[in-house]
């Protein structure tokens, strides 16, 4: 197993809390061993670290209740959407109460004719859509799983559609938030910009619950395109691919979705989607616009991949086909899986200036070769992000050993190249060191925060925040 | 004059410092009256609270030995671009330093495959987009004033394009900053996304100094489309002329910008920039797409607009006739003060949800001619942002008091329709009180980052927090 450090548990704290949650919230309060260690580990590649006790939070109300009581006896509180976290966002390293917001999952209120929606944190991307789909309506931002709002908003997701339509950041008008003193707050109104003050919302986003826990949100819709046009691509090398990416994008071409599949995950695309792609690297796209301009968009594409040794390309305007094949892409995580039965995934999540992409998927791909790591790599290449799933054997210690290392190599290659340690998974556990290594000075500012909001450090303890740092000046 | 709140001087640390930086910076260092009052002042309405001295910074390095030394002594520092802030700013209620950046104008790399361009805070919008033009590349924001980047980073800024193109928030990919104890950071490097840590990227934009001293940009860059087309339609009222904006944003179609100017608004540009529109409400537009994309955008717009009772509808994809019009429309700060010569401009800046729009300017507009109030509106109607232009007469103190009353009931109607009181100018020391009112419980925790940030309140002080607000804990 990874090494973990576990904090100190404040056990008489806990108890108090665990008593007059009990008391006060009944069967919304619960502490059997196997729904404890479902609120700390799900889809993580770390090692489990239970909670105390779940909460089943049912509104804002709520919510402050249980960070208030927390908060006066300086128990760690745990915000927990679907538990589709990878950097093990949801474990307890000092114990404490794990709220689950999933039954906080109604749409407040769309407001069509302004292009916004008001949801609960525990409303899904697909229950939104779905919603949504009658008024002509969609939230474009859509990570592998089916993930919670508020867990998305507390990760700073994105997903295929970033390259159009940027991540949770740029989707966000405002949110409500119970604050490390059990505060309720609204950091902003419907207006589609602003500048009052300091930006709480962004300070949100991407804060994995160690400031704040999102109990609403005010999200930025799009209209479903008039037309939508999926095309694919396939590529004698990864780096070939990589080069018509970063043409497209330079000539401007407004794609809406532009990914990656390595030969190793068309392979494993092919297995568990029932796909007849040919196996080398290939390049998956969409287009957004008027009937012409998609068809415009998908031509000025071809060229540019057949000027990079594209072939076998494809496009249809049919929504079956697309359908099936960006299906078949939401479900790489599960389908790399079936390339090593019974394996553990671990996926890294680097991102780069996309003048360096096709180098580090090179890179990173020889790497893994070099280490004897299986290693198939998907990528949202339009914004430089790209996963490697390291395929792990369960308690192979000497081959997680070498994951590590692996992890170690890929992030300083990337922070060297000016990139980032995670474009979209977050740092959780499982990153703090490289981020300490990415911000240098920036990350004791970071903490400087911290200690502004959450002077107890209990909002999700020992995420983000190396420990040594959040307790150096204690 | 409006009235301002000095904040007590900390006497015997100024003059520790002003002569330890008069040693150190030789003639990087001024002291005069005129200079003073130039960097305390400039467009604001607010009166004038003199900096005691203005140190201008060549370096980063510069900036960090002004900062520690001023920490050391707990003297403020008031950071300066070009001056074209409205809400006082650049003021010094407590005195201390203004440190001018505006020698710091170099651009240091275009990094044209990723779209990316690495700034000094001087650097003002225009320069940048000359020195862009030849390689294809453009800034896309675009406030009225030709306004250094840092400057405009601090105010969260937008201008004409963010429609299209989003604000300041949006273009930026990382800044380094000079934080409260003259410490160096760099906020991220160049990757198009990230989810590594607290986003002090986006908490540093639109913080005004406060928090930190924005010495570096790294922007985001588009590539200038293929076409271009701008259009303009007169309408025979405000009110129709929002119906065919709210109209042409639900329908998605993808404006680069739609401003409205009202009656009052043609009135001055026709007299300011020689042009011969009909003196009704008018919108102005541009595409932004390939040939074939920006006729059609125009087309839709074209059958939007006669739905909604516009009239003298004009296309064209000519650069001089559009330069000639957006020429205008930049100008319409200084043309509209030609409606009143000799007057003094106060310039609103409320920003509402789309749907509400018509009736936001129309209220506005009635509740000035009820005040007797002359306010030429324009607005970036696409974002829900519009300004009221009050003419006000120098030292007419009952005026300025209706002027007074007018913004806060503006401010009022905004916030009760889910607004916000600055879609872009910013709160300096003009909006305080309508931030408080605006954000409730969560400046209470502005109050908490800019204490964890800036301990001893040295970071333009007086600006963004009531003053009572961040000294409720001494």
């Amino acid at each position: 197993m990874a090494k973990l450090t576990t904090l100190p548990r404040n056990e008489a704290g806990i108890k108090t809390v665990v008593e007059a949650l009990k008391d006060r919230f009944q069967d919304q309060l619960h502490t059997s061993q196997s729904l404890r260690e479902q609120h700390g580990h799900t889809t993580t590649w770390l090692p489990n670290q239970l909670p105390d006790a779940v909460v089943f939070a049912r509104s804002t109300a709520d919510v402050a209740e249980v960070v208030k009581l927390c908060a006066a006896h300086k128990v760690p509180v745990i915000p927990f959407g679907t538990g589709s976290s990878l950097e093990g966002h949801l474990n307890a390293p000092a114990g404490g109460i794990s709220i689950d917001l999933s039954q906080m999952d109604q749409i407040k209120a769309v407001h069509a004719s302004d292009l916004d929606v008001v949801v609960e944190p525990g409303v899904t991307r697909e229950q939104l859509n779905t919603h949504l789909r009658d008024q002509g309506l969609f939230f474009p931002i859509d990570p592998g799983a089916n993930a919670s709002l508020g867990g998305m908003a507390a990760t700073r997701a994105s997903g295929t559609n970033a390259v159009r339509y940027g991540t949770m950041k740029d989707n966000i008008l405002s949110l409500e938030a119970v604050m490390a003193d059990g505060s309720i707050i609204r950091t902003g109104g419907r207006a589609k910009k602003s500048s009052a003050g300091y930006d709480l919302t962004r300070l949100l986003i991407g804060s994995e619950g160690t400031l704040g826990i999102i109990t609403e949100l005010t999200l930025r819709l799009q209209g479903i395109p008039e037309a939508i046009r999926s095309a694919r691509c396939s590529f004698p090398t990864v780096e070939a691919a990589c080069e018509a990416v970063m043409m497209t994008i330079q000539y401007g071409v407004p794609v809406a979705r532009i990914e990656l599949l390595d030969a190793l995950s068309v392979k494993a695309a092919n297995e568990y989607s029932k796909l007849d792609l040919p196996e080398v690297p290939l390049l998956l796209l969409e287009f957004h616009g008027s009937d012409a301009g998609v068809v415009e968009q998908s031509d000025m594409f071809a060229s540019i991949a057949e000027e990079c040794g594209g072939t076998d390309f494809a496009a249809t305007s049919s929504a079956e086909e697309r359908n099936k094949l960006w299906q078949a892409r939401h479900d790489m995580y599960w389908a790399s899986h079936g390339l090593r039965p019974g394996c553990q995934g671990l996926s890294t999540d680097v991102c780069v200036p996309i003048s360096r992409l096709a180098e580090a998927v090179g890179r990173a791909r020889a790497k893994a070769e070099e280490m004897d790591l299986i290693a198939p790599m998907v990528g949202h290449v339009g914004d430089g992000n790209f996963h490697a799933l390291l395929l792990l054997e369960p308690g192979n210690e000497v081959e997680l050993a070498r994951a590590e290392t692996y992890l170690s190599w890929l992030a300083d290659m990337a922070i060297d190249m000016e990139g980032t340690c995670t474009g979209e998974h977050g740092i959780g556990q499982g990153k703090r060191a490289y981020l300490a290594q990415e911000m240098g000075e920036a990350l004791r500012f970071m903490g400087l925060v911290k200690a502004g909001l959450d002077p107890n450090n209990i909002m999700n303890p020992g995420k983000i925040m190396p420990d040594s740092h959040f307790h150096a000046d204690d």
